[in-house]
């Protein structure tokens, strides 16, 4: 098959791969029809993060079931089906508390699962997905291919911007601002606005993510930041400073400040993935009383609840998407998304 | 008056001190019955923190109204009243969502206000309470004097450990580990208790401190610590981990040994006021999912809560103070405290 690989940095090429067999009763092989570039992959691409030469990426993907292994029952060839972006076992007590992505023994795609086996990456064309009962959510068979993308956002990036909304307590009382204008900062724009927050400010300084914004739901936009932004937030909120504060971005600049802007007692929900060695002073915390919550979202958990909100149109998360190419285009995918011309890449790949 | 300073590490001296006089329309003189010294004096006894010689010291305090200013309506002279740690406004935003010790205009007992002046210590015979309608809660005229410690707690012990529990989401599904086995790790467990945990595990290695934890409402007593600490919560806990952990040190070892005792998506609720500069690592809540609130409590929130428990005798977290001493003899009563011979030291003052 092919699939995207990633040599070093700003060196993505599409290979051939072996193709992937069933290797458990539990085991599916899925077809992927549309994957994605993750602003986390753009660490990798950026040499930030390292990985063995030739490693394959990605982690989302929609696709549709070609086999499945003896033991799989919830799941089977034919469907459309999500696949969340990290692997879990559905027993540990963190996935029956309904935070699979703290599972102990999860994995992610394009990585070594706890058998030392290397995962396939979700660019590419086709996937072994273990323990398919699961770790597939399938897709109604009336839904319309146009639907494609919406649906991809709900493998990572719409599940991750509504639980920065869900960790930071967001609901008909809050209000939100968003640090982050990338595709994660503006799901959680639309996340919080389906959780019912009455004021949305979103912090962008780009014309076309402050449209999406908008578009998303956002009542403000905010271009400060910094030493400007808590005090451009205050004329903006009479005076106040914001009751939750989304960090999506994951830098040391971002939390602190994320931490700025709300209120003392307020919440921070964060899913940025923190670069590099960021802290948070206990103190702090402690003086100001706000609450951090957040990490990686809990995909399975969420994506029920989301999934009728896309079906329905009642949302179109899938606008992050501002720039479509073919698998065999991956390094301009990527290009794209580097050289921040597009918001988010889609990869159609069947 | 008489009232307590200290001078340096280890020099708590009983000195005379002007009487308060009122200043402010709005502000109370109340005679002090009984305090009491805080672990975080200790940090000023013992030179981790240092203040000017000569000051005042002490922040919790129950006393009886002597005289009012022209603006106060909700005390009069007689009443026996509380008073909370931290002094607030009531008009700010953060006063306005019920996180008083966040206060942006609140100030402490023996330190300087917003307008430089040097507030009263809560060891000494009198203190002038300003914006008295906001920071003296009233007891009940047929209180027993017997209740004076039980209610002394609600200055500060008690509402801080039920602070600990309710920023962790402690309620009756809760499986609760308790860290730190002072009067505020102490009175963390019985808030876990009036609040339904089914499990509350207090770490401890005192006698007679796990003794009043059991009698607080631990159910189990871990003596571990550092790495030995997680497979014996597991031990307990039928392979798992807690739902939520109270920190009630504040060094970086009580919280990352909070944050390694609670499952994935899990909560730490933590009141320890911080030690040196310790930090949290965004990539360890990231991974985990654990979520971190709590600080500074907010007594005049939580207080009108608590207040009727001790009234009738339904709790007894006066317990917590294993020695009474008379205002003359304060020096003892730290030094039996920081030599760990008591729990708490009351200090009776009339």
């Amino acid at each position: 098959m092919r699939a995207v690989t990633i040599h070093g940095p700003r060196d993505v090429r599409v290979e051939d791969r072996p193709d992937p067999e069933l290797r458990a009763p539990g085991d599916a092989i899925v077809r992927v029809r549309v994957a994605c570039v993750c602003g986390s992959d753009l660490w990798t691409y950026r040499g930030i993060r390292s990985v063995p030469p030739g490693r394959p990426i990605g982690h989302e993907l929609v696709g549709v079931v070609e086999r499945v292994g003896t033991g799989v029952s919830s799941v089977r060839p034919g469907q459309t089906v999500i696949a969340p972006f990290c692997l879990s076992d559905g027993t540990c007590q963190e996935c029956r508390a309904g935070f699979p992505s703290s599972c102990e023994d999860g994995s992610f795609w394009a990585s070594e699962d706890s058998d030392g086996e290397l995962l396939d990456g979700a660019q590419g064309e086709y996937v072994r997905v273990p323990l398919a009962d699961r770790n597939l959510v399938a897709v109604p068979e009336d839904a319309d291919d146009a639907l494609l993308p919406d649906l991809l956002t709900l493998s990572d990036v719409l599940c991750t911007g509504y639980h920065a909304a869900v960790s930071a307590g967001v609901g008909p009382g809050t209000r939100v601002v968003v640090v982050g204008d990338g595709a994660v900062g503006l799901s959680a724009v639309l996340s919080a606005r389906i959780l019912g927050a009455p004021r949305i400010v979103a912090m962008s300084r780009h014309r076309d993510r402050a449209d999406l914004a908008r578009e998303f739901g956002a009542t403000d936009v905010l271009p400060q930041r910094g030493e400007e932004a808590v005090p451009a937030l205050r004329a903006l909120l009479d005076g106040e400073r914001a009751e939750a504060a989304l960090e999506c971005v994951g830098t040391q600049e971002s939390m602190d400040e994320a931490i700025g802007l709300v209120r003392g007692g307020g919440r921070v929900g964060f899913v940025g993935v923190p670069a590099g060695g960021s802290v948070i002073p206990v103190r702090r915390l402690f003086d100001t009383n706000v609450t951090i919550g957040g990490g990686m979202a809990p995909v399975l958990t969420d994506l029920p609840l989301l999934l009728p909100l896309v079906l329905s149109g009642r949302i179109h998360p899938g606008r992050v998407f501002t720039a479509s190419f073919p698998l065999e285009r991956a390094a301009d995918a990527y290009a794209a998304m580097d050289r921040r011309e597009v918001i988010k890449s889609l990869l159609v790949v069947s």
